[in-house]
C-alpha cells in the first residue's frame, strides 16, 4: 500500500533517519517550498553524546530525547512517519517501509551507525551496548540489578557481579567508565552498606596504545590519569576476544570474571538494501561524492555516520570521522546546495571544519581540544557542559539537564536509580 | 537458600511491599531499635495518584517514583531486597521469596491492590490498566501509537484508532479522561495536522448513576460538567461487558469501536499464599482486627489496600476505602503500637480520620471535599496540586513536578510524547 501523503507540485524530499544529520536537513528544508517527509523507527530525536549519563542514572531519557512532531508543529509541508525502512528502489524512486511504500524526488539516507561486534556473535549476545536510548536504559537496569543480585549470591560470586568491563576507550568508553567510577565513589556504598566495595572493579579495555586515540597524546594521558584517579583499571594494547556472560577473554589470554561487559569498541553504518553493492565500503558505510550523492545513484544522498566521503579531504583520506559535527555540517551543506539548485546556482562541495573534540571523565575533569588551543580539568569540564547544553533540543530539556547537573554537583545524590523495564509488554510489570 | 541478612538480637520486622503503607512503616520503624527488612518486586516507591499524568505524557516516571535505598542511606538496621514473595509460613515464621527464604519476628503484608477484571479474561487480555508505573508507560506508548497508526490505515479505520474508552468513573478514570481530552484540545491537532480531530472520541463508562461515586452528588455533577466541557462523553449506569481489542460491548448491548480501552473499573487485593482461607474476604482482601493483625495468625499484620478492617468503624462497616490516606494512617498507627509494645504499653485500636477527598479534571478544574467544606474550580485545582506536591517523595521530585506543571500551564506544550519501550530486552530497540 502506498503511504498516504498528498503528493503536490512541490518537490518531495524523503529523509530516512532523524539523527543529527537527518534532523538538521529536515529543520532547514522545511523552510523552502518543498515537501519534507521524515521516516524514523522512533518518534523522537536522540542526543547520543549524553547516553552515558542515562546509562548511569544521571539523566532521564526524556531530558535528552525530543519528539520530532514537537519540532514541526503547524508545518504543513512536513510529514513524519514512524516506520522501518526495508529497502529502496533507486530506479523507480521508491522507499519500501514497514507501513507501505513512498515515492520520492530526492532521498536522503541518514540512518547513522550501530554497534559493530566484528562478527563475534558470542560477544554480541552477551555484551550490552549504548547506541540508543533503549540500550542506555538497559545498561542502567543491568548495572543496578548487579548490586541487588550481589546481595543474594554466595560470597565467592559477589565480585563478578560488581565487576564492570567496558570495551573501547573512545569518548563513550571513557565517559562511561568515569561515570560508573563516580557512582562507586559517591553513591553506591551509602546505598549498599552490606557490600564490600573494595571488590568492585571498573575495567576499561582499549586495543590502541592509548585511550581517546583520536585526540592528542597529552589528552589521552590526562584522561588516563583522571580515570585511574577514580579507580578505573585502564588496559591499553588489549582487546576483548571472547565473552560468555561471565568471563571475558582478552587477547593476551588472561581472563576476567565480570557479569557486565559494555561494548563501545566499534560501530558500523546502518546500511539499507537497494544501494549498489560497489557503493558499500569499509564499516558498512556508503560511498558518496563531495555533494553527499551516492556513487552510482541519482537523487539519492547519504549523510553523516553512514556516509563515507573518501579521497576528498586531504586530512581525511578514508572519510570523515563518525561524529555529530560532521553529520550536522553535511546536513547544513546539503540544505544550502538544494537551495542553490532551486535558484539555478552551482552546488558547493562539502568541506569539514573541525570545531574541536572533547571528552569528560567526571566531576571537574575533562579534556578539550579546540583548533587553536587545548585545556584540561575544571575549565574544560565547564566548556564540555556548556557545549552539550547548547546542543540539546528544547528549552525545557536544556533547563532540566542543567538542573540535574547542578543538583548532582552539590548533592552527589540524584534519585534516578530505578529499574524500569516497562512500557513494552505485560510480563515486565 | 536463606536470604543473607545478619540476624542479631534485635526484633526483625519484615515488610512486604513498599507502597504508601509499607513505606510509612519502614521509615518509622527504622528509628526504633529493631531490624527492618523491606521486600518489594521493584526497587522504588510509586506515587500512584499521578500515574495518569505519566500515562498522558505530562510527567516522567522518575518524577513520581523514588528508589527505596535513597530513603535509607546509612541506616544500618534497614535492609532492602528486590524480590517476589511466593508464600508465607505463619507457623514457622518464614517468608518464601524468589531469592530465598527469610525468617521474621513480625511480618507486615502491605502488598496493595491490583486490577480486578471480575473474571472477564477477554477484557483482561485486551484492555490496558494503570496500577503501576510500567502500566502507565504502556498506556502512554499505546495512546501515542494510535495516532501514528491512524495515519497509515484506510480512511474508514482511522476513527477507531483515535477513540479512547475508559471503564470506571472513579478519580482514576475521571483524571485520565480529562487529561486525554486536554491533549486533544491543546496539543494533538498541532502535531497531527493530517488527522481529523472531529473524529477523536473520549468515552468514560461508569456503572453507577454518577462519576466519582464516593464523593458528594454535587462533586459528581461538577466533574461531569467539566468533563463534558472538554468533550468527554460520559456514560453513566453503563458497564463494559466485553472487549475484543477493537469493539466494546456495553451492558445495554450497544457497541463502540475503539482500539484502546483503559480499565479503571475495579481493584482487588494482592493476596499472598499461606494466609488462612477464612481471612480472605471480598475483593481478595485480608481480614484484620483493629490492630491490623490478620485474623487467625500471630505476629502477622496486613496494612492498606490489601487489608480489610470490617465491623470496627461505624462509618465503614465493610472496611475502609482503598486509599493512600488509610494505608498511611494504618502504617502510622502500627508503628506507634509497636513502639508502645516495646515500652510495655497497651496498643491503641486504629481509627480512620478522613482528611478529605479530591479529583482533578484538568487545567483550573478540580473538586475537593474537606471534612468541613467543599469547593470547586480554580481554587480546588490549586489545592489539589499543593496536596499532591506535598506528598511526593524527594525535594528534587517535588521541584521537577512543580516545574513541569508550571511549564505546561503556560506553554500547553510539554515535550514528553516519546514512545520508549526499552530497558527490557533487545528486540525493543
Amino acid at each position: 500500500m502506498e503511504i498516504d501523503i498528498v503528493k503536490n507540485e512541490k518537490e518531495r524530499f524523503v529523509i530516512i533517519g532523524g539523527g543529527f544529520g537527518g534532523l538538521e536537513i529536515a529543520r532547514r528544508l522545511v523552510k523552502l517550498n518543498v515537501q519534507v517527509v521524515l521516516i524514523d523507527r522512533h518518534n523522537y530525536h536522540q542526543f547520543q553524546p549524553l547516553f552515558y549519563q542515562v546509562a548511569t542514572a544521571g539523566l532521564e531519557p526524556s531530558s535528552i530525547i525530543f519528539p520530532f512532531r514537537r519540532n514541526f508543529q503547524r508545518k504543513d509541508n512536513f510529514h513524519f512517519r514512524m516506520a522501518e525502512v526495508d529497502r529502496i528502489d533507486g530506479e523507480k524512486k521508491i522507499v519500501h517501509t514497514s507501513i507501505g511504500y513512498l515515492t520520492f524526488d530526492k532521498l536522503i539516507i541518514a540512518t547513522g551507525a550501530t554497534n559493530n561486534f566484528f562478527g563475534n556473535n558470542e560477544i554480541e549476545e552477551h555484551a550490552l551496548a549504548m547506541k540508543s536510548i533503549n540500550e542506555s536504559l538497559r545498561i542502567r537496569n543491568r548495572v543496578l540489578e548487579q548490586f541487588e543480585e550481589a546481595l543474594s549470591v554466595p560470597e565467592n560470586e559477589k565480585k563478578e557481579h560488581i565487576t564492570f568491563a567496558i570495551a573501547g576507550g573512545g569518548p563513550t568508553g571513557v565517559e562511561l567508565a568515569g561515570s560508573i567510577a563516580e557512582m562507586k565513589r559517591y553513591i553506591l556504598p551509602k546505598e549498599y552498606p552490606e557490600l564490600d566495595f573494595d571488590q568492585m572493579r571498573i575495567i576499561l579495555v582499549e586495543g590502541a596504545p592509548r585511550v581517546l586515540n583520536a585526540m592528542l597524546e597529552k589528552s589521552s594521558m590526562k584522561a588516563k590519569k583522571y580515570l585511574e584517579g577514580l579507580g578505573v583499571e585502564v588496559l591499553v594494547n588489549t582487546r576483548v576476544n571472547g565473552y560468555d556472560g561471565t568471563e571475558l577473554t582478552l587477547n593476551n589470554d588472561t581472563t576476567i570474571r565480570a557479569k557486565t561487559l559494555i561494548w563501545a569498541a566499534g560501530i558500523k553504518g546502518n546500511y539499507i538494501d537497494g544501494i549498489p553493492e560497489d557503493a558499500k565500503v569499509r564499516g558498512n558505510r556508503i560511498s558518496v561524492n563531495q555533494f553527499n550523492q551516492i556513487i552510482g545513484m541519482e537523487d539519492v544522498y547519504a549523510i553523516g555516520d553512514v556516509a563515507n566521503m573518501a579521497n576528498v579531504d586531504l586530512a581525511y583520506p578514508n572519510g570523515h570521522p563518525q561524529l555529530a559535527q560532521v553529520a550536522i555540517q553535511q546536513g547544513n551543506r546539503f540544505y544550502k546546495n538544494m537551495k542553490d539548485q532551486l535558484r539555478g546556482k552551482e552546488m558547493t562541495p562539502f568541506k569539514y571544519k573541525n570545531l574541536g573534540t572533547m571528552a569528560t571523565v567526571g566531576r571537574n575533569k575533562a579534556v578539550v581540544e579546540l583548533p587553536k588551543m587545548k585545556f584540561y580539568g575544571f575549565f574544560a569540564w565547564l566548556v564540555w557542559m556548556l557545549v552539550h547544553l547548547r546542543s540539546i533540543l528544547g528549552v525545557r530539556n536544556k533547563f532540566i539537564v542543567f538542573l540535574n547537573w547542578v543538583w548532582n554537583y552539590f548533592t552527589y545524590n540524584l534519585s534516578l536509580r530505578v529499574i524500569i523495564k516497562g512500557g513494552a509488554n505485560k510480563d515486565q510489570d
